[in-house]
């Protein structure tokens, strides 16, 4: 991964703060002095501070601007020590589900007005039209191959070209989104009883596939700086015997984090030796600000990885596309796929090939990243300016969201029950863990805008969690 | 279930030659005189003969009319012995994916021309790029909710409310297929090792996905001419803990035949005393010819039917949606579609919501009716025209298909292999059992007109079978 200036500027500023150049209370050079001093853009500079600001190294004092914080204040997310204990099955809790249903669209305020860039969409749409009026007959009288349309497994192994993963057409099945392709991966490799060993905070989607089909999960702590390690997962197996790990080594959900290309080579080895799957969610990869990683599977050596993505963050929930790139369990993935559900809408299969064939899905992707840094810098800047408590955030890099904690005694559930009545939606903490871990975090997406009503909101999740914070 | 005029004929004529007013190798009345004689139209008179035929009792001989047969050849298929075997796990062979895959479609030569009237399905595409341009925004950030768009869900009860199914929009659950309906109908009622009852000859789906889920199987015997007996299945309960019964009351996959109303409520019966789930396949349910019968569903009195289906069968393959009454089961059954797939492609089922709410469904099935009945008569014809070679069919009064039965020693596997050389697709009788009942048997749909392409296919197909019969 390359460091950008940011991060570049971030580790500069941030040594100065822990060498006691800069001291507890004092004030930072303004952004335009650093600017200058630094010769790197306001931007840059922005973006380096509202990193040491997530990390509770420094605070911004409304029209006066960043002062260094106690050291005390250094965020418990990103040093969170999280015990890994012994495997056990899954039992989430119901409103979980409600909660899954809620959450799933990113979305604080879904009666709100979408503001958002459609054209792209709309464009998806003709393709679509088109692959219907073109081929009426023939489609509705036929199920299409389980694997799906040879002209979408071409555009997604080009697709996946541009990011260092080479496989052929023949190597991807099409699914019905992501979470259809986690199911199909975890349901080859595994049997009732087996061991998983999922990241921690995880993706809460994962959570439930390994409760249906009666799995034992083990958590592996993740930072919210460099994800997890693949030293502790060494630990992991020299105890236990795991079947598979699910990890999403590009911008996981919740923190947004990446893992460094060493620790991805590491895994790869780890599961080579170790002979278990690796699942890779590859759904947030296409969402990178500034840099584009490879995905883990272009690390496999052996087809120990099953690479799973969709379109459904990136482009369009709704069309319910989705992939899977089973590696050495290909063939049993496809049958899985043909038990499951036989086949998927080979129309809107064709419509997407050749949205993403005229190369719309990469401009798509351009414009999209923009829109997200700017969605993402306005929530941060939001929850600053309208937050008046104790809490802490990652800055992702890429993604929908950011992940915050708040002080130890607020539980987010609670938080969330209440908001919810003013149809106002977060994502608390505890679906990101089959324990108690994460009670005093929440997920915020910057999947839309932070304004107008949303702002409004935003507003006042803050003051549900400063009432709940004296009681 | 009421009898029809050309049913009351073949049982009138049955009893003659059973009671040797015609005996053997006497030539039966003409068509037109047949027709004089008990005054009803002479295509009411061609089914019954062919009934008749189907049954081994007659048979034709060209430009010359119908002959008493020997008793001895009347059909196996309907009189089959099948006895009950022990629960066991369901094992079906490698070549048993491909075959499904190819028999899915239910086209003897898919690479022919096909000559349906698409009418129907042009508007339904239009329907759905209406509510594409009418929903761009929204539907693409957004998943929907699990159980489906409320539109399509009130027009799925609207219709069933025409068959004699009262359920509110609320009970329906909207899928990807009928084969996805009942993968989480079984996935939600039973673990692996419990004990399912299938009709043997049964759906091979659900035979791929007892095998999928570690799921026993008993088959229980079902006659082309009356389906399964609740007798036969009082006997399984006596001495097995069964946990669901998977049935298609309605003009069930290979035979056609349907469960009659007093054998309806007494499979209702024997679920509630012995508390099992039924699984009811609806898929075949509105392709009646003469009549539309009414689901098992609409028999039931405390939630204990599972009813799944789909617009597959009758409407389109390629849309990819079906729908599952869960009864007791409901919101469990919203879970496992949750975490399965999260939900179904939104503007879709808002297409063909408007399409059912403008009538274009039930005019569709009016016309759709009437083809088949034709196509039905035509493959009829053609094998009794070209085949030249002992062999027995059932003629249906609904579904897409006939059940023929061939000398004992031919085995349609080996057939189906030489004719998918050819690029000729039949289904064999080894795809509807886990044992070997149904070796000799074979499945012909009449979805296509069988004519040009197709009909030499089938000639193909005789070709093959006559040469096997040598060997």
């Amino acid at each position: 991964m390359k460091e950008f200036v940011y991060q570049k500027l971030a580790t500069t500023l941030k040594e100065k703060i822990m060498s006691n150049v800069w001291r507890e209370n004092e004030r930072l050079p303004s952004i335009r002095k650093l600017s200058e001093q630094y010769a790197i853009s306001k931007i840059s500079v922005q973006t380096a501070l509202h990193k040491l600001e997530a990390s509770g190294l420094i605070k911004a004092k409304p029209k006066s601007g960043y002062y260094v914080l106690s050291r005390q204040n250094k965020s418990p997310i990103l040093d969170k020590e999280t015990e890994i204990k012994s495997p056990c099955l899954v039992k989430v809790p119901n409103v979980f589900h409600e909660i899954m249903e809620n959450g799933a669209a990113f979305d604080i305020y879904p009666s709100a007005k979408v503001q958002q860039n459609t054209n792209h969409i709309e464009l998806l749409n003709r393709h679509i039209n088109r692959a219907m009026r073109q081929q009426p007959i023939t489609n509705s009288l036929y199920y299409d191959n389980p694997e799906g349309v040879k002209e979408l497994q071409i555009q997604i192994s080009e697709h996946y070209r541009s990011r260092g993963l080479f496989i052929l057409p023949d190597e991807i099945c099409i699914t019905s989104g992501c979470q259809n392709s986690l199911f199909l991966a975890l349901s080859t490799c595994c049997e009732p009883g087996d061991i998983v060993v999922i990241e921690s905070p995880a993706f809460y989607g994962c959570l439930q596939l390994l409760q249906l089909l009666k799995l034992k999960v083990i958590e592996l702590p993740s930072s919210s700086d460099s994800g997890i390690k693949s030293a502790d997962l060494q630990n992991i197996l020299d105890k236990w015997k795991v079947k598979a790990c699910i990890v999403t080594p590009n911008f996981s959900t919740p923190t947004g984090v990446c893992i460094s290309l060493e620790e991805k080579k590491s895994l790869i080895r780890l599961a080579n030796t170790h002979n278990f799957t690796i699942i890779e969610d590859d759904i947030y990869g296409d969402l990178g600000f500034h840099f584009t990683p490879e995905p883990l599977k272009s690390f496999d050596t052996s087809g120990k990885v099953i690479l799973c993505s969709s379109i459904s963050k990136s482009l369009s929930r709704d069309l319910r596309i989705g992939w899977i790139v089973g590696g050495e369990k290909h063939s049993q993935i496809i049958h899985q796929k043909l038990v499951n559900s036989l086949a998927t809408n080979k129309t809107i299969q064709q419509g997407l090939a050749s949205f993403m064939a005229e190369g719309f899905y990469r401009r798509h992707l351009i414009q999209y990243r923009q829109t997200l840094i700017e969605q993402r810098d306005l929530l941060i800047n939001s929850v600053n300016e309208h937050w008046h408590f104790p809490f802490y955030f990652t800055i992702p890099d890429g993604g929908l969201s950011i992940w915050i904690e708040l002080e130890p005694h607020i539980h987010t559930t609670s938080i969330y029950k209440k908001a919810l009545k003013l149809g106002i939606i977060i994502t608390p903490g505890m679906l990101f863990s089959s324990n108690k871990t994460f009670l005093n975090c929440l997920r915020l997406s910057f999947a839309h805008k932070v304004s107008g009503q949303r702002l409004e909101a935003l507003k006042r999740i803050g003051s549900i969690i400063e009432h709940e914070s004296l009681l």
